[in-house]
């Protein structure tokens, strides 16, 4: 899989997929959370039925100051397949996207997927030092990796800073936000809307529209209408419907639905979408009800 | 293991050994969530390095309907080591322990440990009559589980619904909350203090206390001083010490140790606890310096 990440024929094919198949208002830009760090010499490979496993972890000053940046133009299969999607997807936006630099930290550190990243996070208690040096190099290579996207073509771009939810908000202001700011700082003159996304961060929706996002993704836990008053003034919101719920019969399908998309309509903004992934067992034909569901509910204003 | 949990002399071993080695306030009685699914002749196995794997998860009517009750002398085991475990602490309390029916309901449907326990939720939000018959059922399971151990002499009970934190605040008030609140007022009249745990429950924890707890835990998301508000007057709080810090070294444990401890002063009633269980790679060494500080620090009140 991550060599389907690396060949720009099929991140383009696989990119495409959704927006052939559901007609969805955009796509995004088929990639992993770790390629970055591939990219940069980590050995690193997609295990099925586990995620990422990282072939020698990073848990000291010496690990942590051989990792290498990511050069400009290190990425050419990127470059050339965003390309290639903008001509294809005419007026459909593309989205970039990358993993935040906390969530690459629990995969180098932990070694892997993991129920606690308690490695991850006793490094982040423990030693201050290490740990700003180590997410200093990893706000830097997730840099590079979406200045790359934005250089050739995307219109929008997402920081999936997927386990952030297990930080508590002190610790997220210490040791993370000021890593995912560094990110969206350096993008904002790029003028693209910058999404930004984790799961069960309910304690940290403000911090993650404080780090400079435009939109922030929220999951199932906390509904829309909640959300709002946590996010900076100004802040669209993504989600929130719980994956989970496409396994449930239509007619609930379409309740759930159509109350996260009225409950979107007390925010700024509102992109709709799940509040995680969907799920491997999801039936294709409840995607397409649900987009066309979506599609038929008149939008408050386009965005 | 489970085997373990059916053997009065070893469940009395295993309790203990927690109060001798590192002199703890409290004992917690030494059981498993699934037990009492065995004791009713589900068929389950604690599988290492996965957890509770259920033979034939249950999915329907039929399976909801073949669940068998819990009869009053049907843990003779734990009748019998409470008993002893009472007698040998002395004045030591012994806390009781069972899995919440949320919890229980995840293992059962799903079969297993999950990520996002998926099959359990789409029949909450897709089958109300066949979720609330097996919430009922599990309930009752509960109740009788724990009135086993009041009656042989527990001096608290806590109930575990781990994964409640999947769950947002409205289907939880819906699907969860009367279940939990069954438990708890089963045990209402029996003078023992009745504790609700989950995980990633931050946006759960008034209506943890409303399920009629006089004690709710707090995991690590959540500064004690943020979850006084959060529950009801006069709740007490437990917890919330990252089980994670205590891979760090001691210096940053005494200190992170001491702000909970500090926090824990503002809430009505506060046991200090780790926010959830011990790491596996813990070294012992530190929880008992954990517990020498904890017990250095003058409490605010004896209660």
């Amino acid at each position: 899989m991550l060599d389907a990440c690396q060949d720009a024929d099929l991140i383009t094919e696989i990119t495409l997929q959704p927006v052939h198949r559901y007609g969805v208002d955009a796509a995004i830009l088929f990639s992993d959370i770790v390629l970055p760090l591939r990219a940069v010499g980590v050995g690193v490979e997609l295990r099925p039925g586990v995620g990422p496993v990282i072939e020698r972890p990073i848990r000291n000053a010496a690990d942590i100051s051989g990792l290498r940046q990511l050069e400009a133009g290190g990425l050419p299969f990127i470059t050339k397949a965003v390309r290639s999607l903008v001509a294809e997807l005419g007026g459909i936006p593309l989205i970039g996207f990358a993993g935040g630099p906390f969530t690459l930290a629990c995969y180098l550190v932990d070694g892997g997927p993991s129920k606690n990243y308690s490695i991850t996070k006793s490094l982040m208690y423990g030693d201050a030092e290490l740990w700003h040096a180590l997410l200093g190099k990893l706000a830097d290579i997730t840099i590079s990796f979406l200045t790359t996207q934005v250089d050739a073509g995307v219109s929008a771009v997402q920081l999936f800073d997927s386990w952030a939810g297990i930080v508590g908000p002190e610790d997220y202001r210490r040791s993370v936000l000021p890593y995912s700011q560094r990110v969206f700082a350096a993008l904002a003159d790029r003028d693209v809307p910058r999404i930004h996304f984790g799961v069960g961060t309910g304690e940290l929706l403000g911090l993650l529209s404080e780090a400079g996002a435009d939109v922030v993704g929220v999951d199932w836990r906390v509904s829309l209408d909640e959300a709002v008053p946590r996010v900076a003034p100004g802040t669209a919101l993504q989600g929130n419907l719980d994956p989970a719920v496409l396994l449930a019969p239509w007619p609930v399908v379409e309740k759930r639905a159509r109350e996260v998309l009225t409950r979107g309509r007390t925010a700024e903004g509102h992109v709709f979408n799940l509040g995680h992934g969907v799920l491997p067992e999801t039936e294709p034909d409840v995607l397409a009800r649900l987009t066309d569901l979506v599609h038929s509910v008149p939008s408050r204003q386009v965005s």
